[in-house]
C-alpha cells in the first residue's frame, strides 16, 4: 500500500514529518511512503536514517503556507507538495494522503481533486476523541461553518461507518447540543434530533459540552462551527489546567518533590489529551482518503495520521461509505 | 441594603444557601437578607446559627423544581420562593435577588416581573471567567439560543459597563469565533465583528475557543448557544483533567506520596476553575438585579453570588446601563 505524505506541511516539517514516516515504516511492513516536497531538503532528511527502503521522494516546487488562503492554494499552487500529494491519490498512485499543513487548503484541494462521494454535499472532518476506555469521533470538527439539516444526517452516517470499521464493533450516536431534551437548542438541532432518531437506532440523544469527553456516545455529530469551538475549548482548557498544575508543583520545595514523584505517572496519563500525539483526522465524504494532522504534529502524531490512512484503506471504508450512502432509506432523505 | 435570597433554590438548599447568607452578613455590615421559602424549614436552619440578626424569613408556599418548565414556573408558581423573591425587588423591598434554583425559571420570572431595560430585547447571562490575574466576563452564557445582530452590540455594551464598574478600570472586548480574521465564522459573526469594531474602540477582534481562559480580552461576546456550549466544555474538561490527575496520583505508593505533597497547593490553584465557588452570574438587561448562582452552589458560591448583587447595587450599575443604552450613537443601532 502506497501512502502520499506532504513532506512540507506542518510547523515541524520536514524534520518531524520524515521522522514520523520512517517510524511508521518500521511498524507496518506492507506500507510504502511517497514524500512530496523539495527534493534536496527531503533527501537530506532521509540521509539521517541511512536512506531507508520503501520511502521515496516525489519532487515538487511550491509550498502551501499556513497563511495561504485555501482558494489561492487551490488555484495558484498546483505544483505544491500538498496539491501533488492529493493528485497522487486521484491517479491511484497512492491510497491516500496525509498532511499537517494548511487545513483549509487541504480541504479545498482534496474536495476539488478527489471530488465528493455520491450523496455528500459537504465533506466533514472526523476528529478522534480521547475517551478513557476507547476512542470517540466528533464530526464535523470544522470543515463547514454553515450546515443544512441534511448534513447532520450525512455526518452521522459517515461517522458511524468510519468508527464502526475502526473499532470493529457497533457504535452509538449523539448530537452536540446545550441540553438533554429534544426541544433544546436552535430549531435546526431540534429538527436534526428528530431526523437522527428516525434514521438511526444507534441515536442516543443530545450530548452537552461537559459530556464530550465522558464517552456518553461514540460518535458526536455537530455543525463545523460548534464542533471547532468545542475542540478548541477542550484543548485550551486542558492546557490551562496543566499550566496551573505545573505552577502549583513549582511553588515550594515540598511541592517540587511531590511533582517529581508524580511526573512520570502524570505524563503517561496526560498523553490521552495530547491532540498532538493523538493526531489524524480524516476528511470524510470526499471520494478518496485525505488525513488532516494537527499543524503542531510531531513524529508520533504524523505516524498516527499515516496509520489512520492505512486503516481506512485496509478496511475499505470508502467503499463502505458508498454502499451506505446509496442505501434507499438514506437517499430518500435528500429532500430534507 | 436589603437582598432577597431564594431559600429553596439549588441542589443544596436550604442548608448551604442559609449558611452562605449568614457568612455574607458577617462580611458586609450594611446588608440585610430576606430569605424566601418554607417558614419552618428556614427558621430551623437559622436556629443553627443562633438566629442571627439582619436576616429574616419571607414565608412562601411553593417551590420551583429543577424540572419545572420556565413557562409553568412563571404561570403556575406565583407563590414560590423564587417568584416572591423577584417580586420583592419589583416592589423595591429588596435591591436584588439571588437564586441557585432553576435558571430558566429565574430568567423567565425576572424578565416578566422586572421587565427589560429600554433598548434591550433579550437579557443575557454574564458569566465570570476565571482569569489567572483578574476576572473576565462571557456574555451570553446561555439565555438566548437565537440572537440577531443587534444582540451582539447590546451584550457588548452591558458586559463592558458591568465589568468596568466591577473592576474599576477600562476593559477590552472580543467576539467568540472560530478564527482570528474578520471574515471567519458564520455571516452573522462577520457582521457582528464589523459592528463591534465600529461602535467600540475597546474591541480587539475575535477570540477562539482555546483563548477564552487566557485573558486575551476582558469581555467575551457570544450568542447564548455558543457561550453555553463553551462554558460547559471548559467545566467538563477541567473536571476530566482533574480526574486524570487524581487517578495518576493514586497509581502507586510513590505517586500517592507525591500527590499528598502537592495536595494543598493544587487545591488552592484549582479554586480558580471551581465554577461552584466562583458563582454569581448576573442576568444583564433586565430592569433590576437578578443573580444566577450555579445549581451546585455551596455556601461559598452563595456568598459570592450575594456579593455580586451587592456590588451591582452599590455601584448603581443598572443606572449606568440606562445611561449608556440611551446614548444617541447606541440608539441609532436599533435598526440593525
Amino acid at each position: 500500500m502506497k501512502i502520499a505524505v506532504d513532506g512540507m506541511g506542518g510547523d515541524y516539517a520536514p524534520l518531524e514529518v520524515v521522522k514520523g514516516a520512517v517510524e511508521l515504516l518500521q511498524e507496518l511492513n506492507e506500507v510504502e511512503i511517497i514524500l512530496t516536497g523539495d527534493k534536496q531538503t527531503l533527501e537530506d532528511e532521509l540521509r539521517q536514517y541511512d536512506n531507508p527502503s520503501r520511502i521515496s521522494v516525489f519532487p515538487t516546487e511550491q509550498v502551501v503556507t499556513m497563511h495561504d488562503h485555501p482558494k489561492d492554494a487551490l488555484l495558484k499552487k498546483k505544483n505544491s507538495s500538498l496539491y501533488k500529494a492529493v493528485e497522487l491519490v486521484k491517479k491511484n498512485e497512492a491510497a491516500g494522503i496525509v498532511s499537517a499543513g494548511n487545513t483549509g487548503a487541504q480541504m479545498a484541494i482534496s474536495l476539488f481533486v478527489l471530488g465528493r462521494l455520491p450523496g455528500v454535499l459537504r465533506p466533514a472532518i472526523g476528529v478522534p476523541l480521547p475517551y478513557k476506555d476507547s476512542m470517540g469521533l466528533l464530526i464535523d470538527g470544522g470543515a463547514n461553518v454553515d450546515v443544512t439539516l441534511r448534513e447532520y444526517l450525512v455526518f452521522a452516517l459517515l461517522g458511524k461507518v468510519y468508527l464502526e470499521s475502526i473499532l470493529e464493533r457497533k457504535v452509538t450516536i449523539g448530537l452536540l447540543n446545550i441540553g438533554e431534551e429534544p426541544e433544546k437548542g436552535p430549531q435546526i438541532l431540534q429538527d436534526a434530533y428528530k431526523m437522527l432518531k428516525e434514521h438511526f437506532k444507534e441515536f442516543k440523544g443530545n450530548v452537552e459540552g461537559n459530556e464530550v469527553l465522558s464517552h456518553k456516545v461514540d460518535v458526536i455529530v455537530a455543525g463545523g462551527f460548534t464542533g471547532n469551538m468545542l475542540l478548541k475549548a477542550i484543548e485550551g482548557t486542558a492546557e490551562t489546567v496543566l499550566g496551573v498544575f505545573k505552577e502549583a508543583a513549582n511553588s515550594s520545595l515540598k511541592t517540587k518533590i511531590g511533582g517529581l514523584l508524580l511526573k512520570d505517572s502524570l505524563k503517561r496519563a496526560m498523553k490521552t489529551f495530547d491532540f498532538e500525539t493523538f493526531g489524524g483526522s480524516p476528511l470524510l465524504g470526499v471520494n478518496g482518503i485525505s488525513i488532516i494532522a494537527h499543524g503542531r504534529s510531531k513524529h508520533a502524531a504524523i505516524k498516527n495520521a499515516i496509520k489512520v490512512c492505512y486503516n481506512i484503506e485496509k478496511d475499505k471504508i470508502i467503499d463502505k461509505f458508498k454502499e451506505q450512502l446509496s442505501d434507499e432509506s438514506f437517499r430518500d432523505s435528500e429532500n430534507c
